[in-house]
């Protein structure tokens, strides 16, 4: 679109990037061009007494879970355990206005070209530029360089709306869930699609956080992974969680959530036979899930990211409760979780980013 | 997904190619290979003594001006003239389950190894293969080889819903309006996205007649480009009429909608200052219009498309008659047109395909 710009801003003192893990950060080392530049924050998942090796040369923090337990206190209990979703309490304690988040087994793609893919700047650019969740631009992110608005696009919708979610690809091992997996335990994406694109208002995506971006200010607090993991019925479900609960708050809010480019190199299929265990629940719940957040409708008072996730977890708990008592504990650990927000993220805040 | 096929069948007695112009055909050379196993129904626009003429060995039926006439009677104001909106005067003699439609100015494209794509083909795939409306895949065309649902999509929604409508892009010039090609006249589209995907239940978007292929069974009724050229206070909306119609009654009736390719090369930009007289109206009126088509809701009552059709004269009356005298004139032709339709297309079709 006229006015665009090539040139990425790297946004050094505003991103950091969250990882949460169980070992030895060598994946890092094939990052290290594109991502020395950024504090990282990284989530130790299980046995805290174990040791985490970090390559040289990063600048970063690391939270065990005794960590997280001595910081949050009793709040913790909102903080999954053996489970990606651990990695929410790296959103919370970053004090930057973006986060990238990546799973430990993803590495740099390669376009068609064969270049390298910067995914960071990527996610930078499609967060910095606006989303059109109003219409359909049929050639996709109408501000990418080489692009517009098609004809026919109202010219009252272009200056589109602030994007909150940035959520990326990935080539080789596709997120497929244990099902597909066992049927199809062959298949690659091979496909490279060259597009970034809004997902309209009032569709529902499967958000994946293998490779994903968002705006913290904007939208942080609706960033919870969940109750996955030790000591509850359901694993593999943290992204889609938060990406549900974030799709319905941005609708509300006005923001946008962008998909597509970049990709990642996701080199490694979770067994499909552990992955069935810790999905099944989730399988039978999202049939439930879904139809519940396409009829979410979230009140007018509802004017700030917190105030529309306190609103959901009742609606969790009205709605959900009968589907099945896990949602009553969730919706506790919602309510829980924005608490533990609070007070690591004092009020300032508030006021100044409406959230 | 698991079962397609990348066998496409090539359905030479079940479609129509349908072509609206005012010269000689010389481009259908360029085409020969991919299309001359179709018949072609060529809709000749403007003074209906000039004579076309068209490569030989197509098969094709051809009607000017005085055939529209004298096949239609009165009813022929329903047609446009001087305006590519005629074409659909095709849509209306053709007996063929599905109709592509393509503008002479229109080449074969390539993807980017080189290769020639073959636009019927891949209409045919996007036609033949289900839709997706209800969420979002973010791998896009679920149902293409190579790819599925990722994890998180229910598997409630798996089996899709049957899709009426694919709409194909176009490299090199891209479909703008007056406007923007007035503030990017060197702008070409050079990316090639390889990309089909649904376009999300109550979403709307542009759609461009260049490069359309649709199931005339399911959708044909609201396939009407409307009153557009001479003696109109509008053109170059045709398409984008259409769109909007038939994205809602395909929300509506549970259809879907596929965008993405398969491109075309579009080699002739129309002048803009020309193009500037014929939209000014539209690029107006239209800030009125998404609203409107983003807010009708159809009746249960109206099961097939022509009742829907019949519907929406009513309320486009109703509620853009005020926005302009035009309006009326145009849910008159809109009646007209389904009239026209049912006298060219008998009752069988009604019982036999529920449209």
């Amino acid at each position: 679109m006229a006015g665009s710009s090539s040139v990425t801003p790297i946004l050094k003192d505003e991103l950091d990037i969250v990882i949460a893990t169980v070992r030895n950060l060598d994946f890092l080392e094939k990052w290290r061009p594109f991502f020395q530049h950024y504090h990282l924050i990284i989530v130790q998942d299980g046995d805290p007494s174990k040791t985490i090796k970090v390559p040289e040369g990063f600048d970063y923090e690391l939270y065990n879970r005794d960590d997280i337990n001595r910081i949050l206190g009793p709040k913790a209990s909102c903080i999954s355990f053996k489970d990606s979703a651990c990695r929410c309490f790296g959103f919370m304690v970053s004090k930057k206005k973006y986060v990238y988040t990546i799973d430990d087994d993803c590495f740099v793609a390669k376009d068609p070209s064969g270049k390298e893919m910067n995914a960071v700047e990527q996610h930078i650019q499609n967060l910095l530029s606006p989303s059109t969740p109003f219409l359909f631009n049929t050639l996709y992110d109408p501000y990418r360089d080489g692009t517009d608005f098609v004809r026919g696009y109202p010219f009252s919708l272009r200056e589109g709306v602030p994007t909150a979610v940035s959520h990326g690809l990935w080539l080789n091992i596709p997120d497929y869930d244990a099902p597909t997996q066992l049927v199809k335990p062959l298949e690659r994406n091979n496909r490279f699609v060259d597009a970034v694109m809004t997902v309209p208002k009032g569709t529902l995506f499967p958000m994946c956080g293998m490779n994903l971006g968002f705006n913290r200010e904007l939208i942080g607090p609706a960033m919870y992974l969940g109750l996955m993991g030790d000591g509850q019925p359901i694993g593999r479900y943290d992204d889609m969680w938060a990406g549900w609960c974030t799709k319905v708050i941005c609708d509300h809010l006005g923001y946008g959530v962008k998909t597509g480019l970049p990709y990642v190199w996701h080199t490694k299929a979770s067994s499909p036979f552990a992955n069935l265990k810790k999905e099944y629940k989730g399988i039978y719940w999202q049939e439930e899930l879904i139809p519940f957040f396409q009829a979410v409708t979230l009140p007018k008072e509802c004017t700030t990211v917190k105030k529309c996730y306190l609103e959901l977890s009742k609606q969790v708990r009205a709605k959900l409760g009968k589907v099945d008592e896990y949602f009553n504990k969730l919706a506790d650990a919602m309510i829980t979780w924005i608490q533990a927000w609070d007070e690591l993220n004092p009020s300032k805040g508030e006021a100044g980013h409406l959230n």
